[in-house]
């Protein structure tokens, strides 16, 4: 049995707390918030688990092993990195860190210890999210294409990171899951509406090697909630819709072939190909009840986890570069010139 | 009754011609097509209408006053143009050319003959758009923040011009309906996955004066036809979904208010306001018989048509600008300057 | 080449128009209509087409061969007999006749000058409907549990019948096709809120055989248009939405499967299926280009249509039962008793 | 503070249990199930609660003022009972009995000790429901003419009930909320496929005073999840769809005029009027937390629960009449008279 402390019982604790505390492996022991109304939710719900303002209790408490970091992206570098040196495994919440600079030092300082440092890439532990890797892996959709993603609704403004560091970071998560190979370079433009440098609405283009082409709109702003991406490939097309309450994943037997290796445009012949549509059964297992059990086995193993510290440093690298992009409306930026730098 | 000529009976030619057929102010003449196919097609459809392989014989024909080219984009200049100078009114097919410099000589070719140019924009006709225009002119959304627009599909891909050229088109012309002002600077990524120079696939950004940005997807190898566009503002937000039957325009009563005007990020408070949803009301009158109406009295009058030669110009320079920002992944490239060049 | 009249240019004779004007097997010589704005939208779209207000003119005509009624429910039968007793060859518009004893004096006319009656059971031509009978003839759906149609929307409120003789007709006529064996007892319900003994809204069940249980729910008074039926049976189920764009058919792997026969609902063990879906590709062929091939080959060849006379009986015998079940709330009404009547 | 027993953790039951315990006007001291699986899962997410598999103990225990009894059907009476007369104030899940007679029976009970008994009615407590109740009881739909509604989906096949008294009763219940006046007779029609008396799908047609007509399907074997509600009236018209994430209630500013008052069906001209939509703001307050709320009121106040037990016995009576007239095959069953012969 894991015995587990929360740090940050805001959006998304309660969705972590609940699944440690039904987990068979875990237990949940403490959450420390700052604010009392949060904590007051925490003794109704839960009257057996301790709570408290200052998360250094749940650092110093030796019956805790492992650690969740639920609290805004500013904050996780230091409460992670307090965490492992007490000793804990630590679980963070999407983004790892706000820099590469502090990704590595995470990653440094769990290796020096040998404990187990995750980072919560939900939508990567989602049955449809694994159903399309299954696909692609497969080779269902061929040679991939394009990844083109849409992720807006309303709210939640954060205060310390732009729209890209909220929002495109579960994108570029299941993209790392779902496609072999990483981006090369990347184009990002976007706009604030409300503060100097926080962008609310973002586009990041990826350029990854043998043409394919991926695309994320991010947006803070939106009257609807969107959670649509669509796959092109050489033999199939699909569409994952998140919002849907069943069918998330169509697979779309369409296409188009090209007659001839065509010497100019002029000279191509395209046929079409409009075929039947199949939805995958998916089953409807909790996301974050497979990413408890992940964490557990990793840690009961020592063997990285599947969203690992490489894996979270690699996303935070994109997004700097995105940034970067971004303030030079659409400059493209090298990324493997930017993972040079940082070796 | 205006005389009219239609050169080109092949995707979009059908639906000019029925309009003009149907409506009491025209009558077609001829229709000109180097496809016997096509040409059988009109003859049993209209066995009264003369038809031609030769649209010679229409700019040759005295009491043809106006020639509607609906050929592929590469013809458009060649076409428009003899017929300017066989004296005819002018309606062509979207883009107005292949080029700026190709747009410009039609337009002065059409001003020294005091001969009527006008391009087929034919979104702006649709009462879903002028319903838009009339919203944004009445600031129902307050200020613009955000215009994002999808609009993709399986096929038809085009062989001579890229994605943008195709689809973009319409985007461009709504915006330009739409909005007030126009974009000061561009970038642009995409792809082509099977003929060298001729993205199959494009992302354009637009940036506009007050920080009002601008987003087209257009896409010819989707799995789905997805046609929507979100407009964001101070006050509101609207959503335009041309694939929808009824309801093609929602408006949100929805926002966020910032508090104070934030020195940093970190100070800033967001409030969120989210009211009714709110669909007007939309005629289904066909676009085409209002475009036709347009064009009638455009020449009638010898005023300047909504989607004149102007009107079709700033288009044809945005599809340029953004070509060459695709072929530099994405670098900007300001409008301002491409325009101040061309004056 | 097969030279056809036309009486009636209201709602749906413009499609039946157009579709004889363009098949390479006919011909439209006449089209008669009282209504001089509606001759005029003929001469404007095809001057060649003779126009009249008089429909006995066709009648008249000996090089025409076929009429095709396309007005009001209660001229059918005074039509179609003039045109068949003119020694025409005769389609009309669903449903065939205001009684089953005018149908039955329409069939024995038509077979006694042996020529072909045929009614205009359109969605029977349908490629989504063609592709359900197919399905379920290969089993695919297993044994048919239920039929559930929902056809609904605003207007258009007909004066000389009740709704299930203008919508339901469709229902029954699809039924007709896609499944074995007739109805043996009907219940309707519904209700009049403009006019005596019309009813604007109804319900019809249907008791088929083995269990079998079929509804449709009719409305000339609903904020939407809905067109939907779910067939459920013992291996899959699948729905059928003629207003999707695309996947208009969605065959479902889903079921529940019972442990034992049980001797009491309380022993009994429901394991549910769920499994994926799929929907097959459906070519978008127009419905009425197959019935015009249909007419005209049935006309060549001597045989009973598709949907011909006795088709067309058999759903008028159901909505005479239905609206006498109307007038008693429901009270059931044994078709076999009502066919057995009849003969 | 209120102290609660829960007797089932069943399907439904951990929603109750949840709002129980974070009401800051009860508490939850004991929930009792005879399965131990069960009552691990309380023991998991509520180590403080006491569980039991003999809800007696919870009867028994002094201390506990209500209970809430969420089990089959078939046990509502027996369990309810108990407890009234252990003199506790109770909560029973829909439908309030299996009979109208165990209806009246826990009703006099509950009034002889002067107890509260109320029936989990739940959707008369969401945001959506009662907004609709404002927007009828304001005339904005104006004189209702039907209420269609549709409920179906696979599964959860009851053992001890049929379709009707697992799904209809909702829609019962919303109706009985929002309409003024009591159904007049009833039609129904069902069938069972898999054991005998328990029909999977149903057909209700309610007759109301003053041409208001209203119809429930419903369905245990259907490969989607629809909840849809249909109110047209002579004013507007709304849909309610609670599968929406948002926009559940749309209300159409739809409708036909009749010019006069016609002698006869041929005399009357329809005026179609078709003019806005538009989206009510619902606020997403849980159902089950207003509904505790008004629990706990009606206890303290002593007055009569918004569902209390005459809404339980009035939605029982119309299914025990619909279940015979099913038998029936849709034979119609006078309501006023049944309610008659109770009195």
């Amino acid at each position: 049995m894991l015995n587990i402390g929360v740090i940050g019982y805001g959006y998304w604790g309660p969705n972590l707390v609940r699944n440690f505390v039904e987990s068979e492996h875990t237990q949940v022991l403490g959450v420390a918030d700052k604010a009392a109304t949060r904590r007051h939710l925490v003794e109704a719900r839960y009257p057996h688990i301790q709570t408290t303002s200052d998360m250094r209790e749940l650092l110093a408490n030796p019956t805790i092993d492992a650690i969740v970091v639920a609290t805004p992206v500013s904050s996780h570098f230091e409460l992670a990195m307090e965490a492992l040196k007490a000793g804990k495994h630590v679980l963070v919440e999407k983004p790892l860190a706000s820099s590469s600079e502090q990704s590595e030092r995470l990653i440094d300082e769990a290796a020096r210890r040998k404990l187990t440092l995750m980072v919560d890439h939900t939508f990567v532990y989602t049955s449809a999210v694994r159903k399309i890797a299954e696909l692609l892996a497969k080779g269902e959709i061929g040679q991939p294409y394009y990844y083109d993603s849409v992720r807006i609704n309303l709210g939640l403004f954060q205060h310390d990171v732009n729209v890209l560091w909220d929002l495109a970071v579960h994108d570029l998560s299941i993209m790392q899951y779902v496609l072999r190979g990483d981006p090369v370079a990347i184009s990002a433009t976007g706009m604030s509406h409300f503060a100097a440098n926080s962008e609310n609405i973002a586009y990041l283009t990826l350029f990854f090697p043998d043409n394919l082409i991926a695309h994320i709109h991010v947006n803070w702003l939106a009257p609807v909630k969107v959670r649509r991406t669509l796959i092109g490939g050489s033999r199939r097309m699909l569409i994952y819709d998140d919002v849907e309450g069943s069918e998330k994943v169509k697979v779309y037997d369409k296409g188009i072939h090209v007659s001839d290796t065509p010497e100019s445009v002029h000279q191509f012949r395209v046929n079409y190909r409009a075929g039947d549509m199949w939805a995958p059964q998916i089953d409807n297992t909790e996301a974050l009840k497979v990413e408890v059990e992940e964490f557990v086995n990793a840690i009961a193993s020592g063997r990285e986890p599947l969203t690992g510290g490489e894996a979270g440093l690699k996303v935070v690298r994109i997004l700097e570069a995105a940034t970067n992009s971004m303030a030079l409306r659409g400059q493209v930026v090298e990324l493997a010139q930017a993972q040079g730098a940082a070796l």
